[in-house]
């Protein structure tokens, strides 16, 4: 099913050593059965294999709508949506340009879908975070979760981020809905450390904003193949974050 | 000149109040004769405007080409660079496609400039900054100066950030070492910190790399019109990235 893959531009990533390799297959290509001899096929990036999408889709939609779902996310992130044609999302997984239209009502619905998604399962990742009362380990926490979301699901989470030029106001409004949700976790324990007196923030707003851009940002440059696992960068972020916050040095 | 303004979809900016507002003229619009009566024309993002354009194009290029980078950074910005054609550009500023060509080779060759223009003079804006050999005041102000250039530029900053897959693997090495460079002057002044028990780094590159990325990701979300000119931003990011790098508070 996935004999093809989305023609497109080569990743824009530069810096850090980190850059998007050539590779021909997407999703599921784990599964796919090889038929001898040596495959020129690559590896997709560790986060749109298998299990990775797998954890994004819902179970409820058919295997052929998470399947364009998962080619968009190929598509709109190496060509950018508005250069992504239908044909391109379904030529990919080897299907008609028609079968689009079974699933989603355009390709702006297909965008949706995957912002949504994105979005709620960032929004899932951050309140599953244990609050104990302890604040400073509970916004330890919020941040490690949010960077190692998005560093895991980085391709999904750049056309989060990246695309939502293409989505009309409704859809917009939608997601401007959740962001304010995820945001607000996040304010909500900021705000409760700093009257508490564990935290010394001058603006509780932009101090929040930031650290919401270090998360954000990595899905510009992170690479799976890279350095760091997303632990190991969520780790270090949540460090950073607390730094940020001014919690006490001694209290590390 | 400046009669029409690239087509495109509404900026994707959702967060934090800052969103784009439509606007149909571009570049040295505010140089323009208005023959009375109301216009429609809304004012172009200030940092498109002549001053803050004025200052990146070089001024041994034709007025012609430097109305034509305007142009595609507005055009790219708004339906990126696949999606945008060199009708789009020069239309926009009442010229026929074929004027591209007599100062740009490609569409792509107008996209390095822009992208090569910009990487060049946040460079220059980080490289101006006084080093009176206090390394914390010092790398304050180079935070401070990265901020501020890419609030103050964070149309073009945002077309050189996310634009970059358009490149062609010349140009992409040649923005590549203007990166390294970039890079270079912030760690340079870390690794000193460091040294000199200014500051308490773990790991200088991936405390560089988080505090390049609260400069860079602002031009998602940043607006002119916010609340926060680049110069109250640029304090408040200074102070976050010397709070990462663990400068006593008492120093503070």
């Amino acid at each position: 099913m996935f004999a093809g893959a989305c023609r497109g531009p080569a990743s824009g990533r530069i810096g850090g050593g980190h850059r998007n390799v050539a590779w021909s297959g997407i999703g599921m290509v784990a599964n796919r059965k090889r038929r001898g001899g040596p495959s020129k096929s690559v590896a997709p990036p560790a986060d749109l294999a298998a299990g990775a999408v797998g954890e994004l889709w819902s179970d409820d939609l058919p295997e052929a709508a998470r399947a364009l779902l998962t080619s968009a996310v190929l598509c709109f992130s190496r060509k950018g949506f508005h250069a992504t044609t239908t044909r391109d999302i379904t030529a990919a997984i080897g299907l008609s340009p028609g079968a689009l239209y079974v699933h989603f009502p355009s390709k702006e619905g297909v965008l949706f879908e995957i912002v949504r998604t994105g979005h709620e399962r960032a929004l899932e990742a951050i309140r599953a975070q244990r609050d104990d009362g302890d604040t400073r380990a509970y916004v330890g926490r919020l941040v490690a979760g949010l960077v190692a979301w998005h560093a895991r699901h980085h391709t999904v989470a750049r056309v989060c981020q990246y695309e939502l030029a293409g989505l009309g106001p409704e859809h917009r409004a939608a997601v401007r809905e959740l962001r304010r949700r995820f945001t607000a976790v996040l304010r909500s324990a900021v705000t409760r450390g700093a009257r508490e007196g564990v935290f010394d923030v001058p603006d509780v707003n932009r101090s929040v904003r930031a650290i919401v851009s270090l998360g954000i940002d990595l899905v510009r440059w992170y690479s799976i193949e890279g350095a760091d696992s997303p632990e190991v960068l969520a780790g270090y972020y949540a460090d950073l974050a607390l730094r940020m916050l001014g919690t006490d040095a001694a209290a590390r």
